[in-house]
């Protein structure tokens, strides 16, 4: 029998990408990568419509013609045979979600709905719907309802619900035309098999989807009579676990794509989760650290617990049969790349290029030189908030003791060492709370480029730390799914352990925690705490004050 | 009659610099500055010997080559007659001590002592006598001694007898040679006039002269033996008070400079307070902002009040017949200038050399362009720690409230700001004990310079801000006290405010609070008040412990 393969398709915020994965081996044979045409919308439509400050939307056209490059681009430069292939598996940014009419089209595209911003795909990211998270946290806690402890208490603005009620609010029109509202993993599956599929761990972490615990329709009623039918009216589709098949490939599509008709295609899944997989996190102890612009923390239970502060919970969430946490931190390597860009001065910028490395590279250089406690500084790293477990987005940036001989790569060190205290502090939560820590993994590009930071979780967690060996783990993982999807009668695995235990794999060269270091920075953290506490929960509310008034100069302003 | 003319001689950290003054009108007619050659030694001598951190020593041969070049150049400039020239005013950075022999030689040019660095000029931001300093302190809040009145209760680094005893437990062979130590503006005035007089005003602040308070001999016999002598053996030389001439030009010095032999020389000032002549202050309520690289804010009462916190109190120490108190801001343009070279990226320097503008132009302009509170920050001014009212030099810069969105501008405008609230601070400090601040008069390149921050003095402050009409206020002020010295008879004035009165002047453009914007400004100074006194009063230390925690590192790598 000739190589099996299956495909892995990761939708990102900017572009999405496709693997092509050898079956026995877990080898990736080939991948291509899309910028999409529109990227993210932030200040108008294409027809030049102007949204508010705060938007982030997209155009769901954009995906369908990357997925019709990436995937005959993986076929070409592997020369495999559309026979060899067996399964594709989905992933996507979340809560992303557009509005669309019976037959699956986006109403955005119909001319009525062109310039109304709410007709397109409301980006994870779209910060629009804070007054709606903030008023149905508000009404949800009055009445006691039990979802709230599936997100920690608070209904983040990134959410669902908030996004829909918006379009509610605004674009009643949009609301009441749409046959239903997807979130974009699951329209991809629909273009891709024809049957319109709810995956439940997404549906279960963004939307609440819990047999026990979803919102009550008389909670709905109360946020808005018109929004009492939302589960039933609104958010129709079969649901589908993790590991199932969600249906299989249209002739249509196999067509457009160059593959074979009829393979396994699973449902849409959380971007993050799926590098689960990949690394090989089969249960509980293990968490999966996703360092990229922003950072998710996710570990399984067996047994339930109340965890305040949480981005969400969801049975079945990462892995079947476990309860699944989802934590994380707003901004990681947007805070990187907020210092390069704004507090780097014409000199590094200079000996970068001359060494042909990036400010990154040589900032990172420089910040490894130096001892740990050597920089004299300490950073809250909330630039963009704090998602876990403060939950609060008014939060913002902290650094204390510079001098006047304070360098940059001093300050560049204090972010990632605020990153890695951010993360700490996560991880002790969930101790706290009686989900046990052991093993940290890591992926996402950080986890590849900066061994000093790597080396840092060891030292600040007292953990050792596993990096995927891949460096594309969401859409390797997406492919490992897939082989799942497709079953073991067809060449694949029969259960996601099986898939996890074969070709789950980080690099052999793992950081430990340096006795030495763990002691010097332990009393770096208890500052970092100290601060931590004192600025986020409220014995000094000065950021949430100085932000009220900044917006409020801001919005006389405009 | 001829017009005539007085010089006023302005020694600063890096340079010094000449003024010629027309004693009618208080026109500078010529000016002339010149650096001097070995600058301010840091790291070796120029032997080569190698300095520890913190130093910061200077050669006294410098002043007096300058000093040779400066003079005959405003003489050639203007084409006055020698004749015509009435008197000359000194001012010097203060402390900044040097030992010299029975003639008045330095030690350090003596073949024997030039490898020592003790045996050279210690400049007043000379760090290396912190821990005699903090020790002084010790024993004498345990003694109870009278003097730590005079400095706020705490003995800085930076005054004579820290300086001293360093001198004498690390080079008691100096210490022992020295037939005196001197202020470099009395050496100055000493090559000047042939002997050796003392500035009451200088001494006062400096090195705590004062008739019924000076330390006791008990002291500084506890401190160490051998310096229980040191007001007797080491610090003689008749005191001069203010206004008062300390002599008459030598007829060598005169040859020298190319003016007449015997006209009235001034004691050796301190460089800040010079400038209160300049600008007219001639009582009290009217405080006196130098605003340079670090900050002073000099005020004059009738009463002696008891003032912790302060920098210094001296009677007759600004002008004479008042109780004169000396605060400050350890780092004010230097801040600004570390922002500058560390944190401002490419494309603000870029911008800046395209419109040939400097990058704190650039800055200002952005920074201008924001409403009050837009920026959503607020700092706290230690970058070089604390000089009033807290009195201390470990604490450290810090910022919150930054976003992604956070741009290089919003963080100069904080620092500017956070500037502006430290001398708020200062002023409420002199008035919670009684000391009123009615109007406040501003010297110094940043008052020149920069609009928007003397708008901010006075919208912070809710007082008028005049700001002096000469930008060489020292050396204007340092000519005038030569006017005085030369006296009524000579075609000078006979007193200081009489000289004040005639010759004071500020800009016609003042600075009125705007109602609107104290407002504003109101709410922020509140924030900074709690940041400051959670960070600096105790109530989280952390920026010494970080300093602790870096300085036990370095000291490792060293």
């Amino acid at each position: 029998m000739s190589e099996l393969y299956a495909i892995g398709i990761d939708f990102g915020t900017l572009s999405g990408r496709a693997v092509l994965v050898d079956v026995s081996s877990g080898e990736v044979v080939a991948q291509c990568a899309r910028d999409y045409s529109h990227g993210v919308m932030e200040t108008c439509l294409p027809d030049g419509t102007e949204l508010p400050v705060n938007w982030a939307l997209q155009d769901p056209t954009d995906y369908l013609e990357v997925l019709g490059e990436i995937v005959p681009a993986v076929m070409d430069q592997s020369g495999v045979d559309p026979e060899q292939v067996i399964g594709i598996g989905v992933d996507f940014t979340s809560s992303t979600m557009l509005p669309v009419d019976m037959e699956g089209r986006p109403l955005c595209v119909k001319p009525e709905f062109s310039s109304n911003p709410h007709a397109w795909v409301k980006l994870w990211k779209h910060h629009g719907a804070a007054e709606q998270a903030e008023r149905l946290t508000q009404i949800a806690r009055v009445r006691g309802e039990r979802f709230l402890s599936l997100c920690g208490g608070k209904i983040n603005a990134e959410l669902s619900l908030p996004k829909l009620l918006e379009t509610l609010e605004n674009a009643p029109e949009v609301y009441e035309q749409a046959d239903c509202f997807m979130e974009a993993g699951d329209w991809i599956v629909r273009n891709l098999i024809g049957e319109n599929i709810r995956s439940a761990a997404t549906a279960g972490y963004k939307a609440f989807f819990s047999e026990t615990e979803r919102p009550t329709e008389g909670f709905l009623r109360e946020v808005d009579p018109r929004f009492a039918g939302l589960y039933r009216d609104k958010l129709g589709g079969r649901l589908i676990k993790l590991g199932e098949a969600a249906g299989r490939l249209s002739s249509d599509m196999a067509k457009r794509l160059g593959l074979k008709a009829g393979i396994a295609v699973t449902d849409g899944h959380l971007d993050g989760h799926v590098a689960a997989l990949a690394v090989g996190i089969d249960g509980p102890g293990k968490l999966l650290m996703v360092l990229g612009t922003s950072a998710g923390a996710m570990i399984c239970t067996e047994k339930r617990v109340e965890l305040p502060g949480i981005f969400g919970v969801v049975e079945d969430g990462m892995i079947p049969g476990y309860y699944c946490y989802e934590a994380g931190q707003s901004c990681v390597g947007d805070m990187f790349n907020w210092f390069v860009k704004n507090c780097v001065p014409e000199s590094c910028e200079t000996e970068a290029k001359e060494r042909g490395i990036s400010v990154h590279q040589l900032l990172t250089e420089k910040a490894a030189a130096l001892e740990i406690g050597e920089s004299g500084l300490i950073a809250l790293d909330w630039w963009n908030g704090n998602r876990t477990c403060l939950v609060d987005s008014e939060l913002s940036g902290m650094m204390v003791g510079m001098t006047l001989a304070t360098k940059p790569e001093e300050m560049y060190r204090a972010l990632l060492e605020a990153s890695v205290f951010g993360m700490r502090r996560i991880i002790d939560h969930y101790e706290e709370y009686g989900i046990p820590v052991r093993e940290l993994y890591a992926c996402g590009g950080i986890s590849k480029k900066n061994p000093l930071m790597m080396q840092m979780y060891a030292d600040v967690t007292g953990r050792e730390v596993f990096v995927g060996e891949s460096d594309q783990c969401p859409a390797l993982g997406s492919a490992m799914f897939g082989m799942v999807a497709a079953g073991a009668e067809a060449g694949g695995y029969s259960s996601v352990a099986e898939a996890a235990a074969t070709l789950g794999r980080v690099e052999k060269r793992t950081y430990r925690p340096i006795p030495e270091n763990v002691k010097k920075y332990e009393a770096l953290y208890q500052e970092f705490l100290t601060l931590h506490d004192y600025f986020g929960r409220g014995v000094n509310d000065v950021m949430k004050r100085l932000r009220r008034i900044r917006d409020n100069v801001r919005g006389r302003i405009e």
